[in-house]
């Protein structure tokens, strides 16, 4: 029979089983980590109608898009978790509690040019509020106690959380009476940390067409940095002039002056105002989280306030402050960079048992036994070589390896070897179960991430 | 601006919280169910290559399948999650070890007729064992434990696992000189609880051309029933007049021989002979399972052994044995039929803390205390009077509120309120989260589906 050369579609991730553990893990503690912050969890389809998907229009993302016809049907496959999220609230408005707190981990597809950890299938992990009609700012200064509690589950210590305020930036660009220009110029601003402060410079005072005493201002205003108060006070000397501005620096503050209750350490927050995020419909708080030794993969979860989710499907002002983290690009970069922790098990099962005897009786109650206790057991009882099944254990990196021999049996006792350590006991199966428990208990303990 | 109305494709799932909540517990417990007899976890893309997915080729579900060009690419969404793990094994087949043993919980696509409870995109959740050249029965007998235990996790107790063995059918057609005419007569057989045994001979002398002696023999065999020990013996009077009759009867003898060590008990579990299984590929055991109190719905967890997996892309004669669980479906039943527990919580957050003082702190203090003890915590501070927080809480169905005003922040305790019993305690931080976590545990120690 001819047969089909097996291949999976480039810009697929597709991991073999000891990545996928890790990985599987990593979700666990998203959803456990925004669960505590009364997230719950949300699932809308892949597919969608083209014109639901797209009332929007236009934009970057539409030639990437995954649209066919099935049948009469225009249908497209989701690009984020934002739209369906709009569709959803706006679908559904008279049966949701607001403020609506929602997570979704799910995958979405952008048919990007294909190359190097990019991802033409990708999950996504996003929280959102949505509150109807009105959102208290709380919710933003809650943004940055969820991102840290996620990424210090996750095993990171080594990451900034950096913020900004729409409102302080557009504020200051009306002072300078370039309200008109502030979206370019933010565009441009934004690229700071790639080309540096002479290009930008060059572009505003260019393209832009910013006096060169305005572009000097613009740079001096988005160099600010330091310490948070510092940052503040520096920011309070624009103070008065602006309506705006005032208001996103009282946010900022209200922000930062959270940060301590909610646990969040001053080396994992910074304002920082070059970050504005590229889409155009944050209106309040921005975020984004750079791992300070890799700089170079960018923001690794990012998000912010905007003030009208739902505005291409219903009158109903739906304002909200979200994030979302690109979990497919992040245990990618994870993993070239040797960030996963190898030390915790990614094995199939826990305890392997061998029996030894013809009759599998006592070999089957143990391992009923051990999975009534919450051991992942497997028995192994293909016909091969002792030595074949022990490598099996090995290869996979199964902990406990259990001989039921006919001596066992008859002395109502358990061989169990510790792999590891090569230790090997013979107690009865409530002391084996005991000490395994105990084992496995000190192999999950690590982080999945090596901080 | 003009609106897009919002929808949801029809034939698509989409929950509202409370019941996705359920949804996500019965996913949960298939996964730790499945991972406590080694299975791990496996993900495979949504879309695959139309040339590697339909490599197969013809079939019923061809004309269903979604297929569409993307740029050059000829592409498919997955129609079930057997041919994704095909190509898995054929492709990664140098990386596994084996027997491979993998869980996969995924939604896969199918473009019906949209009916009633049917559904185009819906969620599998499969486990597969896979040998390498061979696979030991044992695996075969193992299953009837795995779905026992899966389906007593999620609190079902009126279910029955009905098992039939491939070899014993097309054994005992090979007797009867029919071996030809087997699939056809089986296919036929199979429809015996829908149409009756005098439908059934009408077809097989009609249009099978079978003879009506046989067609009585093929009656009589295939309405052998009652308990297990009593359908073994009937059948062993077949025994020594077809090699692959005595060898399907030694498995099934096997698979039931271990029942009791595995805890399935007798009255979950019954031989039934008139099962086949739709699908060509099933070479030994096959298996369904139904729900005692709604037969209507057919079987809710279908599966069996098949020889070859992957003959489509590899060489390699790769036995396994799997079985699948409709869950979309599933979960929609046990919504129609209200089998799922009402008592379970599906509150976003089991505490909202409603601050009483403009300062935040001690608000926020005990939101991360609860939080760190694993509580799932919501901090309402919005602008809304104390009556509609309140009225937040109960439609939410959220289990405790918290005061923390300024009499309490002085005295050092927390006001909590028990929202179904209406009791209120003025206790410490530490003593309060104590009672939480125990009401909790009460409150979650239920099953999801009501048996």
């Amino acid at each position: 029979m001819a047969k089909q050369t097996p291949r999976t579609l480039s810009g697929f991730m597709e991991l073999l089983p000891a990545p996928q553990r890790q990985m599987e893990r990593i979700m666990e503690i998203l959803r456990e980590t925004y669960s505590l912050y009364g997230f719950t969890p949300l699932d809308t389809p892949v597919i969608e109608s083209s014109e639901v998907l797209l009332a929007k229009g236009g934009g970057e993302t539409e030639k990437q898009i995954y649209r066919f016809q099935k049948g009469e049907a225009d249908l497209s496959l989701r690009f984020d978790l934002t739209v369906p999220l709009a569709k959803y609230v706006a679908l559904h408005y008279n049966d949701l509690t607001f403020p609506f707190r929602r997570f979704q981990i799910g995958k979405v597809y952008r048919g990007e040019r294909a190359q190097r950890g990019r991802f033409r299938e990708f999950y996504q992990a996003d929280i959102d509020v949505i509150g109807d009609g009105r959102l208290s700012v709380f919710n933003e200064a809650e943004i940055p106690a969820i991102i840290y509690r996620t990424f210090s589950a996750l095993g990171l210590k080594r990451f900034l959380i950096r913020v900004n305020n729409r409102k302080i930036l557009n504020g200051f660009y009306a002072m300078l009476n370039l309200s008109e220009r502030s979206q370019d110029i933010m565009r441009t601003v934004d690229k700071l940390d790639k080309i540096g402060p002479e290009k930008v410079e060059a572009i505003l005072t260019g393209d832009l067409g910013v006096s060169r005493e305005q572009a000097l201002e613009i740079l001096s205003f988005i160099s600010i940095n330091g310490e948070n108060e510092a940052v503040l006070a520096r920011l309070e000397t624009w103070q008065g002039r602006n309506e705006t501005f005032d208001c996103g620096l009282a946010e900022l503050k209200t922000v930062v002056k959270h940060l301590g209750g909610f646990g969040v350490p001053a080396e994992n927050f910074a304002v920082d105002l070059t970050i504005a995020r590229g889409l155009d419909y944050y209106t309040g708080t921005v975020y984004e989280t750079v791992l300070l030794d890799h700089p170079e993969i960018g923001s690794v979860c990012s998000g912010g306030r905007y003030d009208n989710l739902a505005e291409y499907y219903t009158d109903k002002q739906l304002p909200g402050v979200g994030i979302s983290i690109g979990l497919t690009r992040l245990f990618y970069v994870l993993g070239e960079q040797g960030m996963l922790n190898p030390e915790l098990p990614t094995a199939p099962a826990d305890v392997l048992i061998l029996p030894m005897t013809e009759d599998l009786s006592a070999a089957i109650a143990f391992a009923t036994e051990l999975r009534d206790n919450g051991v992942r057991t497997q028995l192994h009882c293909e016909e091969k070589k002792f030595k074949q099944k022990i490598s099996y254990a090995d290869k996979l990196g199964i902990p406990y390896v259990v001989f039921l021999g006919e001596d066992e049996i008859r002395a109502g006792v358990v061989a169990c070897k510790d792999m590891a350590t090569g230790e090997q006991t013979k107690l009865d199966s409530k002391a084996t179960i005991y000490r395994i428990k105990a084992g496995l208990d000190a192999r999950n303990r690590g982080f999945v991430i090596k901080g």
